[in-house]
Parts: C-alpha cells; structure tokens; sequence
C-alpha cells in the first residue's frame, strides 16, 4: 500500500523533507481518554496488548486525534522474555514483575530460543497488520523491541530497580552467563524485529531503557555489543536506536548502521549534531515536562528545541515517553508547533 | 582532640600522604552485622537516627571493625525537610515517604525557615559529639547534608520516583515557587552543615542524588546555583561535592569553592582528571556491584580504579553507596587493596 505522508521515512534516510515529521513515544496509551475507554473494557494493558483488534484501535488513535507523522505499534518490550519463557505481570503503580528470574545457568530453562518467534509472538504481528489496514497508509507504522541489555535487566533483576544491583553482579560473578544470555535475547529479537517488518512495520525503534546504569566499559561489552549484533542484521527497513542515558556511548552508538539516533532529553542535541553532521538523523528530544507548562510555553520551549537541530535530518519526539498526566491539548499544541516551524537546512 | 590519623584531611586539602584515605559511602549501616543487631533493637531506622548514643555506635562501628579512614555520621538526608515542617517515614522496600508534599506556594507554610536548627536538628549534633568521644581521634569524623535540589524533589514528589515528573513540573509551571522553596532549602542546609562542623565534624559532604534527573540548562539553574550559595558558605571545613549523574556539569562543579569532588561509579574518572589536574581532589569510584566479584577480582578491579586517578588527590571510595547484600569480607579486601596501594605521584 503506498503511502500518503512518508515523511518519517525520508527524514530517517536524510531525504528531502519540506516539513519535520512528528510523535510521540508512549503516544499509544497513557494520555488519551478514548485509549483509557478502550483499556477500561478489557482487564488490563497486558489483555490489551495481546488482543490484536484493540491494540490496532489503540495504535491508530493518536493519528486520529492528535495528528502525528507516525504510528507505532502498541506493545511492550517484554513480550519477548514472557515468548522465551520468563511470564510478566505489571503491577498497577509498580510496573512490570517477574515471578522467576534467571541468576544462574539453571535459569535458563526461561530463556529459550528454540521456537517459532511468529507463531509465539502472532498477537503482536497480527496487530501490525490489522493496524496497517486502518491507517490504510496514511502514515507509517513503527514497531520496536527493548535492546537486550535492558531485557536482561528485566529478566534478571525481575523488576524495576533504581540500581539493578543485581542484574549488574551478574556481569561481575558469571559474565558467562550474561553473554549466553545477552546472545539468546539478540538472537530472538533480531527474528522478532524481522517478523514485525514481514507483518508491515516501516520502520524499527531499538530501546536500550536502562542503558544508563552501566559506565562506559561495560555497555561497550555488554550492551553496544548486542545492540550492534541487531544495527547490523536490520537492513530492511530504517532503524532507530535509542539508548536512554548512554551519554558516554553516543559517539559510538552514531556509527553503527542504524539511520537514527534518539536523543533523551537531557542530551545537548547540538554537541551531537556537532558529532555526527549529516550522516546520522537524529531523533527527539523536549523535556516531556515541558508539557505541563503553558500552551505559549510549550511553543517557545518546541521551538527553541526545534532550532537545535540544525540539520533537515530530524524526527521530532519528546526525550522520554510522554507523562501519563499530560494534557493531550498540550501534545496538540508541541505537534502543530513543529507542523508550522519552517526547515532552514 | 588531636587526630591519630589525618589522612582524608590532607588528601583533601591536596597535602602530601603516605598511602591513600579510604572510605565508603552509606558504611555506617546496610552491611554490617553489628549494625543490625542495634537496629533490629529499636522500632527501625528513623528511630536509629534520632537515638544519639544508638547513631553514634553504628558511626564507630565501620572504623573498628572495617578500618576505614573516616567516619561519617549515621543519619538521614531527609532530617532537613523534617525539620523544616515535612515530616517522613522509611517505609521497607520502598524508601522514603512524606504525606504532605510541596506543590504551590499554600505548601510553603511545611518549609519553615523560621526555627533554631541546632535546636530542632540537636539529635545529629550530640550523635556528632558523641561519636567523637568514642573516637578519640583516631579519625576524622563527616557530616553532611543533600543538596537543595535532590531535597526539593522529595519535598515536592514526596516519594521517590524514576522521573520526578512532580518535581520537575514546578521547574516549568512555577519556577518563582521551585526558587523560593531551594532558597530555603540552602539556608537551613548552610545553617545545618555550619552547626554539624561546631558539633565536631571535621569535613563535610552534599550529595545530589538526582543531579542526573535535569538537563544542563536547568541543573545550573535549579541545582548549581544552590550548590554553589552552600560551597560559598562553607569555610570551616574541607568540602566534597557529589552530584550523582550529573556528566554534563562536572566541569562547572569542579570550579566551585571546594576540595573534592565524588564521582559516581559510570564516570571515567581519567577524563576528569585531566579536566582538574592538581587543583581538586578527587572522590571515587569503584562499581558498588565490583565488591560481588570475588576477593582476587575485587583486588584487581581496585587497583585498576586506583590506577586510573594519576594524582596523589584522591580519596578512596565506592561511587555509589555500598550496597545491602555484600559481603563485608569483601569490602575489608577493598580496603587492604587500597592500603598496600603504592602512590606513584
């Protein structure tokens, strides 16, 4: 199906552009009334995720209402450990839970990899397609995994941590088992990303979350590794890498074979566009608090993010998924300000 | 009282010294035995910080039983905001937690400045003297203090957070209110530290737990600029400055009115060394996780650390508090590391 607005995808692959394209991470769920309508009837986000009809309906509703340049699928990250074997939860106000987690080789009986990914995983491809049939190519649709460094976090710390203390002595106490495991998850995701790009994915988002516990040694080897091992088996399809924290990595993470860089929002965007010129676009990155300030506010402070840049290789995001208490007028008001901003690259 | 041993002191001060001081955040309690067994004694760890003569004993006890170079006071960050009108709890597994929070200028009447903080804060002081006593001089003895900014975020958020969206919020809603209550927060903070160095601290430390959760612009302006009021004020006493996360900054703090800088555990400690020279002494930065290897990798990863600092400025130490769960054997091996280490500068 050919597609009305591609704007993302030439501004991925450094092609002319005549405006930024514009979303949101998180813009599938979280702030809009009609999203919590839809999660309401059903008895949860993970029944909402799994149910291919609603998730598609989720996934088109910010196109509809707020008028991004893109879709992306709504999913989460850790459909791929729950596909290996490890079952999550996600506990209201807590996040995500692990009954069992890996900390040594017996526990990887939970990480298998022996199984069809596009059968396990069918929800998630099914909604791809019937979300593709409601966009009906008005915009692309995006789909994504975490990295597998930060689903090792997760299937390892079992939880959320602010330290993930012991996600991380595992490096230190049987890092044998880290790159066994980190080997395992990349293997998986790189067929998972291919099957989301096979079901009508235009584009792939990697998110490295927690990549900012790590120094720089080693997220070199025991995270850039893997994302790496990914850069560089996706080529279908332009490839985002987004490592949240990595502030000391980015300069490695810009010449991997990706398109895009995300940025989060404390990341000086000039110093970065300094670093790679126009060989890299780069992706983000206002403060998702800038939300909460006044509607003039918001403009000024998009703007002044806008002016950054400095480049028409550009995909204009918040710096970190949007607030569950933002107010989706605010959103209206940072999209229709990145609409009327004129390229001067 | 005449010190035994000064060796802190002088590093701080960039004097000559034998061998390098070391010792380790968050030392007085978590791991020690000895420091449960007084604590499971009493109602828990609020009652512990406003018990003298039980605060005092688990200072003491990492000097006898670990043989670090410094004790420091066991207390809480979070005896200011207290003090101030917010009173909290320590609730298990989940860290603090206040009932009142501070999210408009109505919130102000719960951070009073208007109060003898020797007398409401009198607990930390005669723990402080007490702690001495038993010291007898054989080592210095730190207080400290959080810094502005890391206390606004529990006084506004109220808990803590993965992004401090509340907290952050105000930055951009209302800054005038975010001004006046840091401004308040650094008078009590200047007035405390002041009245922990007459009880008898010999230096002092601000510790920045959230430095990282703000960009630059906004850390110089609702963080550093506080920081900076208190490194002013301090005169007394050597100063170590530690602002968790903040990468983008160092190089603003390590200009402020201080002896030492710590660095967190993610930070390339060369990088910044070559960044200060000899004018600043440096505090860090062994991986708290690098005490879960064992006691010949523990040796090894210690002098790589001690390796990278190339300065005889340094004062030994985790970059991250020590965490619960690790073998204080393990931390005595850090230690001998440290003390057979051979200066070579």
């Amino acid at each position: 199906m050919e597609l009305k607005n591609d704007l993302i995808l030439r501004a991925a692959k450094g092609e002319p552009i005549e405006r930024y394209p514009v979303w949101l991470m998180r813009q599938a769920g979280r702030i809009l009334p009609e999203y919590r309508a839809v999660r309401g009837a059903l008895s949860g986000f993970k029944e909402l995720v799994e149910t291919p009809e609603r998730a598609a309906e989720v996934t088109v509703q910010p196109v509809d209402i707020l008028g991004v340049d893109a879709a992306i699928i709504f999913s989460d990250i850790l459909v791929v450990p729950e596909a290996m074997g490890l079952e999550y939860q996600l506990i209201e106000k807590k996040g995500p839970w692990f009954e069992k987690t890996i900390r040594s080789e017996k526990g990887l009986k939970y990480a298998s990899t022996n199984f069809d990914v596009e059968d396990r995983l069918s929800y998630v491809l099914e909604a791809i397609k019937i979300a593709n049939k409601e966009l009906n190519g008005r915009v692309p649709l995006i789909g994504f995994a975490g990295a597998p460094w930060t689903i090792f976090c997760y299937m390892t710390e079992g939880q959320g941590s602010k330290t993930f203390s012991e996600s991380r002595k595992i490096l230190y106490t049987n890092p044998t088992l880290a790159h066994e495991l980190l080997n395992r998850i990349t293997d998986v995701t790189i067929k998972y990303l291919k099957a989301q790009i096979n079901a009508g994915a235009h584009m792939v988002q990697v998110f490295d979350s927690w990549a900012g516990i790590l120094g720089e040694e080693q997220y070199a080897e025991f995270g850039l590794k893997y994302m790496e091992k990914i850069a560089n088996a996706i080529t279908e399809v332009p490839l985002t890498l987004f490592a949240k924290g990595a502030y000391s990595s980015i300069s490695k993470i810009v010449k991997m074979k990706c398109n895009t860089v995300g940025l989060d929002w404390n990341t000086n965007s000039s110093e970065i566009r300094k670093m790679v010129g126009e060989n890299r676009t780069l992706q983000g990155n206002l403060d998702p608090c800038a939300l909460y300030s006044s509607h003039s506010e918001v403009e000024i402070l998009t703007n002044s993010m806008l002016d950054s840049y400095k480049s028409k290789r550009h995909i204009v995001n918040l710096g970190h998924g949007v607030y569950p208490d933002v107010d989706p007028e605010k959103v209206k008001t940072f999209i229709k300000t990145v609409k009327n901003y004129e390229i001067k690259y």
